[in-house]
């Protein structure tokens, strides 16, 4: 179904080979998944999609687990079924309980609706908010 | 701007003021969002979106900060320029530091991003992402 | 604002002309929108667009009212501020009442929120629902 | 597929079974679609939305079908494979017959043009179109 | 699965052959799309969409290889896969290397991430790009 | 407006002032656009954005004009109006005419057209189409 087909490690060339080393050993984990194999046909892109996740996704202010599922929000809102179900795992091994799912859920849909009607009703922003 | 004006307390029926007195008790502030005094022109929707969003946002297995951080990362994935710029805020009040909206702004990027490169790319959903 | 500024009438060619002169008998107005003006530096797109539109719009199987309140539907889900200006006054002087106007923004808010938790939820679609 | 699985009205608990009943009677059919099965995991969720689905899309000012084909109309434009299902079959059962929805997806898919063409072309909105 | 079915030149009536019959001339195919078969049963549509892809597609001041890259840039940020699927293979025909294919994503996927990084970050628009 | 103000260079630390520097070399002009005085305010984000984008928009299997008409294709889509705004004028600069602006938008209308009409007919994928 990819695009250019999904290339697995042993039919790789080094600089993707070496993206796949370091995808695993970060990750703790011998999959790669399919997102990774799709992108592997322009090596360039792979690299630098996988050092930007790498240093964005990485714990900081914000924990992997928050990272993680305002991953998931903006798939869902964005509608894209295959990063709904690959960062959806990544939630629930980053910690995310079927709670925590509930109401990431929840705030997502009531956002997504209450975008509508502050644009639908044309609200001017508050001056209050404006803070520069 | 609002496409019905803005309703000021004064000049609100019953059921309004009865949704503004609670939003003030709730969020502890005198101030009346303008997205609030622009809905009130449909005491109704008024009064569903202020219970859900109350449901909804009281903190949880997930805290209001994360909460309004996902309301961010939803808004600006929408382009929603009055969500943005009042969430924003909210978040902020809410413990959001310069450094945590960094984050959360990398992230909403960097997933605007692989969404679209995962369905580009066509790629199939892995099998081991299905969990029923 | 406009990319390439507003066309006025005295500064047009014939074939723009020709297309205001359209709008304006089958509006039955001497006004033409800015966003006609804008689109005539291409008369191609000018004249291709407001074909489309006198076909699209024109009372059918659903009237006029319906049809403009469908226009600020998808005006509204896209947050494209000035097509929801324009039709919300274009269904307006077709007989949209406060009361449609609230309650298509509630059906237009509460699609965008289930169309997230359907995805999110990554529900498959029922059979019975399979057409063809 | 369903991220929790589909909960049967068997293996529910009286909070969801109460919404099933509600939606039976209410719908005056047998059937529970995937998408409240989906939703009963989290048995808040279940019962605010359909709640407040109940009543937005009662008949008021627009009348059912009026609304299932707004529902479409936004679903089409989010690209919602799910609710478009869905709800195509509902404005059907509501009196949608073939000819309307052409016309309803015609004016979709020019709206979703124009709204672009608009945006692209960096339209100024018109004076006379601000109402306050 | 498409909601009335794929009408098929045997079942068509004169106009909707006539469409199909311009389409294979014009692309120098026999095969016609699922896309146009689906469209077939509402054939003012099928006529109007056909017209203008003709007019809008024509190879102008941007040639047709541009023009279904760009196609494909809008469809993937859309996340339409049945357009991904089907203006990838256009885009290939009209001459897209897998080399050009890989620099359409890469610049896709970077506009998508840095839209909502302007509109997070609230970026007011720089006075020296207002042209009008 | 930008939520932390913007940055000059005078008030910027070193690493800020190292990527003005290299956007003004790159570039040839001594301009930096708001986007990125909006973004200095995060380092790493600034820096990690630029790098990318001189990787993307390099001229390569596409020219830099081509890319910069896909990125406005993106942001209209996404209605970006800073994007808008700032890309149609990097792309003039790189050689776009106002016909060639003129057959863009015409691409990005029809595009988001046909995305919503395949998807809101449930429209199946060509079985030609899948390569892989």
């Amino acid at each position: 179904m990819a695009t250019f087909g999904l290339m697995e490690y042993d039919d790789a060339g080094p600089e993707v080979r070496a993206v796949y080393d370091d995808i695993r050993a970060v990750r703790q984990t011998d999959t790669i998944n399919n997102f990774w194999k799709a992108l592997a046909h322009d090596p360039a892109t792979l690299r630098r999609t996988w050092e930007s996740i790498k240093q964005i996704m990485a714990p900081g202010a914000l924990d992997t687990l928050t990272k993680e599922m305002i991953y998931v929000a903006v798939s869902t809102t964005n509608q894209c079924g295959y990063c709904i179900a690959s960062h959806t795992v990544s939630a629930q091994k980053a910690g995310m309980t079927p709670e925590m799912f509930a109401e990431l859920m929840a705030v997502v849909g009531m956002a997504n609706e209450t975008n509508r009607l502050a644009t639908g009703y044309q609200v001017e922003i508050d001056e209050r908010f404006r803070t520069h």
